[in-house]
Parts: C-alpha cells; structure tokens; sequence
C-alpha cells in the first residue's frame, strides 16, 4: 500500500473509532509530517483523499477539520479504487498536451505551423528592436552591468506607469514588477500564493502551456465556460456557490485559444461576483499591446486589491526578449518579489534597457499600428475563407493572433483532423489542447498570421478535407 | 533512546519549531498513540516528561496544551517574528538573512559595499558586450526573435560543449540547458528533484541566497563543514551513515563564501563517498570561468551520472545577462528542460545571441586575463592589509571574488563589527549569513576587488576598529 493510502487509513480508522469527532481540528500538516516522519507533500495528498471522500473540510488559513456531517461508510469511494488520484510526490504531468505544446513551440522547418503562439519574424519591429540594441550598446550606464535591482529597471517602470494609464490603470512605478515574460509571472503567482492541492478557476478553454503547467504543479482546475463575451458567469457562480475558491485565472483580452475579448457588461458581472465571492482575478493580458487603443482592464474596473495584472512584451515586441510585468497592490508584489529573487535573483538589466529603448522610439508606435492592421486583414482574409468551406468561427475578433474555428458538419474531433494536417505537413492546434481534462473538442486554434503566410498549404488542405468527410 | 523520550524529542522539536504554539492543544493521547502504533501508556509518560520540562499543561478531562508561557531555547528570531500571512506549506522563511541579501544586492549609492556578490561597473567586459549588442542588432536571423527552443541557442550550446572540453567536460551540446542564470539553474534542480520536507547536504559556511532559497522552499538542510581544502568528508560521512540523503549541493571551486577550492584529493574523497552512498552532486560552478586555466571539475571526475554541472556567464561577462547553464546526463536534462519551460517556457533567445558574441571575441579572452590579474593583485592587497592589522584568512585564494577574514583577537560575532561598519557607512557580509541556522560566526566574507576600489573607506575604518577592540 502506498504511504498516501497508508495515512489516509490511519485517519479514516482515527475517525470510525472516534479518537477525532466531527468538527474538531486535525493535527496540522507540519506536524503530522514531523509525527510521521514523512515529507508534508504526503499528508497533503492524505488530506487531499480524505477532503474527497467528505470526511473532512479545510479552512483557509486555519487548517483541516472532521465534517460535521460525515458518518463513516462501510466502504469509501477510494477503498474501492486501485490506482491514486494523486501521485505522491511532485511528478510532472508529461501528456501529448505538453509534448504537442513544445512541439509547435519549436521552429520546425519539416513542417507549417499555422497554430503557434507568435509572428513570422518579419512581422516584429525588427529594426525597433535593432536600433535598440545599439542604443543599449552607447549607454555605459552601470545599471546595465549590474544585477539591477529586484524590482527590475526603475525607468522602465517609470515609463510603464505612463502607458498604463492609457488603459486606465492608474499606478506609480512601484506597482510593477519586471519578470521574465508572461509565463514566468504566471508561475510566481500561483507558487507564490497556492499549496498543492488547491483549487482555481481558469477560462475553459484557456491557454495550454499554463494548464498543463498548473496540472502539473499538482494544482486543481475548475473550466469556467468562456463564451464569445468572455466567462460564462452563471456557470462560475454555481461553481461559486458550491466551492470554497480563491482565484480565477483569466486571459480576458484576445483570449487563447478563441480570439474573444469579454465584453464590458461580462467584466462588470465577473467583477461583482469576484467581490461577493472574495475571488481574486488574474488578469492574463499577454497580447494586450495588439488591442486597439481604449480598451480598459479587468484591473482599471476593479482596483489592484481585487485584480493582479500581467502585461507582457512577448506578443508585440518580441517573445526572444523575455520580458513582462506584474502590476498589483503592494504587500501582494513584495511577496512576489520575494518569489522572483528566491527563484532566481534578479531579472536581465540589459533585456529591460532594450525593452525601454524600443517603447521610446515613435517608430514602434507607427509599428504597433501597422501590425495592428496586417493582424485585422488577416482575420478578415480566413473569415471569407472559412465562409467558402462551409466552416463556422467562435467569434469575430479582428485584433490578435486567433481565430477558433471549426466545420460545420463532419468531424466532432478536432484531434484526427490535426493529425491528417501533420501528415500533409501542416501543424494545427487542435482544440483539446485547451481543455485541461482534455476532452473532445472540434474546435481549432489558428494564428490568422501564419494563415496568410502559409496560404498555399493551408487553403487546398482544408478545402480537400471538406470535399473528403 | 527509549520509546518515551523519543515520543518526547518529537514534541519538543515541534514546539521549537512552531508545528504546535503556545495555548495550542496538542492531539489526544489516543490519536497519538495510533499515529505512533504504539501504546497510550507510552504517551502518557512521555507528556509526563514534557509536563516536567514546563513544556505543556494538562486541563482536567478536556486534554494537554502547549504551556502558553513556555520559550523553546532553540528559538531562532525568525520563529518569534510571525510577521507574514503565510500559507501552511510553502511558507517563505523572510529573515534578516533574506533582506539582508537584498540590502547588498542593490545598487545603494549611501553605502560602499566591500561584501557584495558582483563587480565594480568598469571590470566587466563593457565594450565586448557592447560590440555583441552591435553584432546581435545586425543578424536578422529568424531566431532573435522567436521564443527560441526549449534548451536554448543551439550556437551556444556548441560552443559551450567546446569550451567546457578545456576544464575535461566531455559533452555534446545536447548535454546542455541553458537557464536564466546559475540561481534559476539551482531553483529548477531543487524543484524537478525534491519535495517539501526532503533533506539535502550543503556547503557550511555556504551561499546564502541559495541557503535562504532552499530553506524557503521548506528543503532540510544539514551543513557540511566546509575547511580550506573542500568539504570535510569525515564529517559528512558520518552524517550519510545515519541519513538517507540523496544530494549534496556544492559550490567547490571559489567557493562562496570562503574563496576557496576543493582540492583534487578532496575532490576524490568527495565523489569516492558519493558513488558509496548515491549521492548525487550538483556542482555550483557559478565562478569557474575566473579560476587560472587547467582546473577540472568534479562532474568531468565522476561522470553526469553522479553530477550535476551549474555554469554562469554572471560573475565574468555580467550579472545583468541572467545566463547560465546545466550540463547533465540526458534523462535529467530533459527533466529539467520540462521544469523550465513549465515555469516560463524558453530562455531569452536575444540574451543567447549576445553572450555567443561575446565568447567569440578575441578580446574577450584578454579582458578575463586582465580581470583574473587585477583579482589576484586585489587578493594579495587585502592580504597584505590584514596582516599588518592582526587578521587572519580562512585560505589565500589567489583567485574569484572572495576572501574570508576575521581578526584574530577581539571580536568573535562579526555581526555586531558589520553593525558598526554600516553605521560607518559600510555594507559587510558577516559570516552568520552563510550558515543556514545563522548561528555566530567571526568570519566575514570581503570581495577583493571593491576592497580595493573602497580601499580609502575600508582601511580606516577595520585599523579603528583594532585599536578599539
């Protein structure tokens, strides 16, 4: 029997006799690890089967109790069961999601990539990003030499306040910390504020890399449906109601996969909820710099004290940089500070002076404006194309990167059709992906981007698959 | 031990370390006797024995509590704080230790800092990275600008398989990670490798930032005695007899924060011990490109098998890069590689490109000639001072950032003489920082090359405080 098992039926027998009453507290963790001498990680999987089976509850920041309520059955849903529900100890969840992940996250030239998650190089402000390198190289400032400090470059910063406030967040520079991209902000916050185990809300579908990355943290996901106008708040108050749950990760501008931005009726019913419920939001706006000027926040409507804000420059600048932020209320990013510097001290001095030396030039703006509209011709070229195969889209975003789409009629599973699209040479996105259970879907992402240029594989593709189902 | 007293050690230890607090009531004598599968008679004499300590009080027919008024000895300053909302498993230990590392980390215009982990602006290769800066804005190679691969540049990469052939590192360039730094490189090892409660071995005195990492992330440290010559491997055989320990992180070569390096019979010792008992090294190399050419290393002695191999562009090309890299056996390296990329997917590819430009300069290699001259001239300056002031040394590196001093009367807690020195306007790394239960220590850790540059500040002061003391 594994050690999990073994825990879990020392406290069910603990239970059936007795030697804990319903609602009195359990020993902590710490201290039943210590008593046992086995490491927390396994009595949190303990717990986690004895919280499954109702036999008891946790309450957050206070520790774990027997149920009120629960009389001992003669036989448990988990004596039933072989296999564990959980693995002991950290294992990563290595599935084809995160193997198909890295696949079309690597440059493969055997095969077109029309479902990634970046630009055809020519598509970056290349010369932006040149011209800043040299300017990178005239400063002998020796901020550019140093570790920088911990919240990352102040002028950066600076300058980043400033541009906010387009987007009606009004914050000073010590709002914002510099990270390494998106994903590593994504990363800090979950381990800075969630124990194995716990429970969160994310858009269903949403972004693959960071559920298989929060599955593999050993972090449970609840899908809230996402839907043209962003979540689906009915769904997630029922979800709500029942759940004791604390956070909700969102990508709600240009959202990955489906291209869909929430409506400002959606943020405002999201944001209600999220107060009733005492959720707080993490705003993923990762491709937020491709919208239209004049879009607000999630963060901008509700206050940092409810919404933590990531930013990125991966989707508009360059994803090679590395480079992103976190706008919050303070003790939430000194704590998050703490996580960057104890995870790996500082972030690039150099990469943030580049990143500011590419803000500063007005032909970044003008660069900004022109992807902008390559992006929405785009959208509007596979719409028309979509329309002429008979293929229904999940909504119409003409700004960022994706398209959903799938066939009217024929196939309900977009897996096999991505699967004949490897064998032509043509790497999909198929919409399981993003669905953190994995389930069917017949949905799939494309990059309206790479759609264009890949134009002369993609159309005969799934014009002749259209003709064949 | 007899039973009793062992059952007592382990309440006593979980008092010390706040797994009960003062008032808490501890689990029932029944709960713990089936916890322990021993007898309830053996508990009761062992809260006897605890009742006697003045450690817990019994409440007629309501059960035992740990004595609201009882003071653990063993109590470290950071058990009384409890500043923090913390969550029960992954709690950050925030300690003076923490703040103090990010007091030197910054760049702090009101101090001279003699004690810091880095360079004076004008020793690091300023127009090598500048000319890479230059060269990295003329290619316009597809790869500055995309996400890059999940291992890193792969130009590198071959060129880091190269060099690395220099210090007998047999490998290819698929041996490779790149990672944002040597910190990074550690906290993906201890992530991919260990769970919450896992004990491992390390360097004692050791690099404190990575102590505090290890201890915030709840991983058990038992310190290995450092000496002049590597770690006393007496000591840490005696300690692998009793535990079952499975790795021991080092920092053999300049050694932080003693400056010095293991010795090849050391070395020998060392790994002999670790194929005897499995343990798996993992060899924080962060300094070697500063030690004189002919080193060999520990994972080119026992093979990737047995090693773990950090490397780091921070300490000779600039900190400000966040570069580094791991250099292991494939199975581990693919692990590491899905820690990496599941925690902020790929290194930043335009950083990669920089650090090759620089590599590959001619002047690069004369710049780190001149800076491993100017370090040993630094050395032998402070080395010198000390003398004539009563100090003495922990070892005489010729080599790398870092001298231990203390005075050999006089003073045996280095914090309070670093206490004086910022009241003088001085940041000292004091010893007590470097051990992982912070106990006192005479030693201070000094780098040579601000010694040097704050010559006209240092010198009065520690003559000053000679005289006094």
């Amino acid at each position: 029997m594994s050690l999990v098992k073994r825990i879990f039926h020392t406290f069910a027998k603990a239970f059936a006799e007795q030697m804990i009453r319903p609602g009195e507290k359990l020993p902590s963790v710490r201290l039943c690890a210590h008593m046992f001498q086995i490491s927390p990680s396994t009595i949190v999987a303990a717990f986690e089967l004895l919280k499954e089976e109702g036999m008891i509850e946790s309450q957050r920041g206070s520790g774990f109790y027997m149920s009120e309520n629960f009389i001992p059955r003669a036989q448990s849903k988990l004596l039933r069961q072989n296999s564990l529900p959980m693995k002991e100890n950290m294992e990563l969840s290595i599935d084809d999601s995160w193997l198909l992940a890295n696949v079309y996250q690597a440059d493969n030239s055997d095969y077109h990539s029309v479902g990634c998650g970046w630009l055809p190089a020519d598509w970056y402000p290349q010369q932006e990003i040149n011209k800043a390198l040299r300017d990178t190289s005239k400063s002998t400032q020796i901020a550019n030499y140093g570790y920088g400090t911990p919240y990352g470059n102040e002028n950066l910063r600076i300058y980043l306040a400033h541009t906010l406030a387009e987007r009606s967040i009004n914050v000073r520079h010590d709002n914002i910390l510099l990270t390494a991209g998106a994903s590593r902000a994504l990363d800090l916050i979950s381990s800075a504020f969630l124990n194995i185990g716990d429970t969160v809300l994310v858009d269903e579908p949403g972004y693959c890399n960071f559920l298989s990355s929060m599955l593999g943290k050993h972090i449970k996901l609840i899908g809230v449906k996402w839907t043209p106008q962003g979540p689906d708040t009915e769904h997630m108050k029922k979800i709500l109601e029942k759940e004791n749950i604390k956070f909700y990760f969102t990508n709600p501008w240009l959202h990955n996969p489906t291209g869909a931005s929430i409506s400002l009726n959606g943020a405002h019913r999201l944001l209600t909820l999220a107060e009733k419920y005492q959720l707080t939001v993490v705003e993923d706006d990762v491709s937020g710099d491709l919208l239209n000027p004049g879009k607000v926040t999630l963060s901008a409507l509700a206050g940092l004290e409810r919404v933590i804000h990531i930013g990125s420059f991966s989707k508009s600048i360059s994803p090679g940089l590395r480079a992103g932020y976190i706008v919050a209320a303070p003790n939430t990013l000194n704590r998050l500070m703490q996580y960057k510097m104890m995870t790996g001290l500082t972030s690039s001095s150099i990469i943030e002076q580049v990143v500011l030396n590419v803000l500063q030039q007005t032909s970044y703006k003008k660069h900004l404006k022109t992807v902008r509209s390559r992006l929405a011709q785009a959208h509007r070229d596979i719409r028309k194309f979509f329309e002429e195969i008979n293929w229904e889209v999940f909504c119409e975003p003409d700004e960022g990167y994706y398209v959903y789409g799938r066939p009217k009629e024929g196939t309900t599973d977009s897996r096999s059709l991505a699967e004949q699209a490897r064998s032509a040479g043509l790497l999909f996105a198929p919409g399981y992906l993003f669905h953190p259970d994995h389930k069917n879907s017949p949905w799939i992402r494309f990059n309206v981007a790479f759609c264009q240029e890949k134009k002369e594989y993609l159309y005969p593709f799934l014009k002749k698959i259209g003709k064949t189902s």
